[in-house]
């Protein structure tokens, strides 16, 4: 009996002693994280030196250069890419919208949508025909639509807190309008702007073409001039508007995904999966989306360096090409995955912008993984990581879900998302240091926990 | 028995009834807070019209003004000044640090802090002797000090996550440091600014001096420029600072305190106190230190009238003069509600800057009153109201303590704050609408169901 208590005692001072280890790990991190530059001036570097890496463009090859000397400069155990071939598009110059009617003349401020079509060089021409949603576009129907320009007015629903979800509710309009328009017979498309505010930045997007539907000029348009065309239309409805855009099909290209590993001391055999995406609009330096998500993954390495922690388990950094239009470099490492059949224990994406982060997001469905999943990130409730649930994980990680592996995704306050999301107003100065930082100490502090309690 | 089964059932019914109620109003304030611009524009208003509106400045006489009018836009019950003559301080025109050591010269950003003398017009001009604390300072003593400038070299604690508790840590410097170096016989001081940041925009604050002590000129410079300053001192010893000051005591001034009142429709004699400050450092708009925690203020009256909301207790809208310096006129208001001697159910205050609520914190020795406050702001958990502890709630609203009124102040992400407080910094562009907003209808719920529930 004595024996026993002693040895429950010592038990439980051993779980105590871990515990304490654990915390004081998590609180090195955060403190490393806090005090270092190294991430915000990798980001300032990428933005500059980087914007507009839109898959197979210059600058992709610039950023995948440069990414990979930050990685490169940590020394992990490997560094290569993951090179392939793509197709691609490209905006090559600023698109223009201009309106007259009677004597009345202006211009909107327009940015082309992913795979918008060219148009003559002096431009297209048409009366506009405004509607509210998809449904109202198909009740019209080819008769009132043919030869005309489709401006689909649909805001995002500013009234719910959740920006995310309101982002959800409106993206139809964006991603599939213009195919829509075209299959009845529309010249030109135009979307009122994704952005949670009222202002003068058009935000772009993917948009698709269905097969068969001839692609069309298709722009998006600020919050601030939708609301001035609609008000505009409702005085001169035979208002004539003129479009203008120059982009590219890019029939083959090269371009790579970065992978880096810090290999396991124990499991070298099993990954946990770090990764963001590289690319981003040709309109943007992508500073939130994702240039922070990829220099919070590089900036994992430099904790586990810096703190000299040494993973049981295989971490395993992926920095993917292609997130925004077609996600070429995610199929490719999950076919690269599926080849390998080494064990992920979880795959974490972080492309929810370099925001405060607020929790994480779980895409699994094996319930005792999530609860053990949510038994770790509990632990950071003090650092401000206090809701962790089900949810949509990441773009650029989802076909691993297929595999069976945990998908987890850091979330953020996502008050300011949209006020940058996709547009020329996503820049450098717009990311506060210790934010972002936050962000990559809560994702190392999680992958370390992962890596020492498994799931 | 049937019948008491029945009363339970209809007991549970209506206490179900009413928490949807609940729930229902608060979704409607979020919902109108989301949308609405008013207290955004007003904020531009106030930022532009009257920045640097420091007590008995004319700028604070503009947004006395301003904010007076944006109330009374709203038909509130009652609107009038709390007028009163105090004295203050103000900064000339923008002060000025040189260097020189042999044939190196070069400027310094800096601000002069609050209650800075001036210097002669030429500027004064020493060697400086760099101290990292007020306890080093004392070390040397007046042998090492008298006839220089004493340099307080002490950052703030960046590695803590909490960026209020490094504020805390580093503000003794910046508040007594002159006092204690002019003690000593030094001529000048100058403090590193408390910032978060390695950049470049000095934060001035409030510094005292002793009874006794000659006010001597007190700048304080920017953490790039203090880095630089101290690498300098290293290599050159002997450099020379000069620093120009122009400064003026003002000796006695009428400013005023806004107040205005929502009556309650059955206690119209108990209070609910909501508060912010109107004025704000010479040298800064102030958009965050508080002209934000002002709108959101105004925009808890805006809510309950454009939702209809009769509170039951009457809504008190405290906007003070001052808190910057002397909180001269939060001793004026804590002096009327003594003679007027109504009960403050609660008092709430938000000067915490425009950025995403997280709680609130509360300010209050009695257990049973923090835990009924804990009750009404666990409701709000959904909204991202997720912690809500003891600690301080706002400068304005302490006196009221002593009456022994329950203090409540919101609390936000504070990982920027120390980006902008008291500099140039704090512009309404670094303001988020909806995060602003978000706290504008934090406060209004709040105040609905502590005047519903009662605490």
């Amino acid at each position: 009996m004595r024996y026993l208590m002693l040895a429950s005692l010592l038990m439980g001072f051993s779980l105590i002693q871990a515990q304490d280890a654990e915390q004081a790990t998590i609180s090195a991190i955060y403190k490393s994280a806090l005090t270092n530059y190294d991430a915000y001036d990798n980001l300032r570097a990428l933005c500059t030196e980087a914007p507009g890496r839109l898959v197979g463009s210059k600058a992709s090859e610039t950023a995948i250069g440069l990414l990979r000397a930050q990685v490169e400069k940590l020394n992990p155990d490997t560094c290569f890419l993951q090179t392939y071939t793509t197709s691609s598009w490209n905006c090559l110059s600023p698109a223009q919208a201009t309106f007259q009617y009677g004597s009345g003349i202006g211009s909107l401020n327009v940015v082309n949508l992913g795979l918008s079509a060219s148009t003559p060089s002096e431009g297209i021409q048409g009366t506009v025909i405004e509607v509210p949603s998809l449904g109202a576009l198909d009740s019209l129907g080819a008769r009132a639509v043919k030869g005309k320009i489709v401006f689909f007015n649909k805001p995002m629903d500013n009234s719910k807190v959740r920006t995310f979800s309101a982002y959800g509710d409106a993206v139809d309009v964006r991603f599939s309008g213009a195919s829509k328009a075209s299959g009845y017979g529309a010249v030109g498309a135009l979307v009122r702007s994704l952005s949670t505010e009222s202002d003068d930045f058009p935000h772009t997007g993917v948009s698709k073409f269905e097969k068969g539907v001839k692609p069309i000029p298709n722009l998006s348009v600020s919050t601030n001039d939708a609301d001035r065309l609609s008000a505009l239309l409702k005085e001169h409805p035979s208002l004539q508007l003129r479009m203008n855009s120059t982009t590219e099909i890019i029939g083959s290209v090269q371009t790579s995904n970065i992978v880096a590993e810090i290999k396991g001391c124990v499991h070298p055999e099993r990954i946990i999966l770090i990764g963001a995406h590289i690319d981003a609009w040709f309109n943007t330096p992508g500073a939130h989306d994702d240039g922070a998500g990829c220099e919070q993954m590089i900036e994992v390495f430099r904790l586990f360096k810096a703190l000299n922690i040494k993973p049981l388990n295989t971490i395993r950094l992926v920095l993917y090409m292609d997130e925004e239009m077609f996600q070429s470099g995610s199929k490719v490492y999950a076919a690269f995955a599926g080849n390998e059949k080494k064990e992920h224990i979880a795959c974490l994406e972080s492309d929810a912008g370099g925001l405060l982060p607020t929790g994480f997001g779980i895409d699994c469905d094996k319930e005792a993984l999530v609860q053990s999943i949510q038994k770790q990130t509990a632990k950071l409730f003090d650092y401000g990581i206090y809701v962790t649930d089900k949810s949509h994980a990441g773009v650029d990680i989802e076909p691993l879900k297929d595999f069976g592996f945990p998908l987890i995704g850091l979330s953020t306050n996502s008050q300011r998302y949209f006020e940058y999301h996709h547009s020329a107003n996503d820049t450098f100065e717009q990311v506060s240091r210790r934010e972002m930082q936050l962000g990559s100490a809560a994702i190392a502090s999680l992958v370390y926990l992962i890596d020492r309690n498994g799931l």
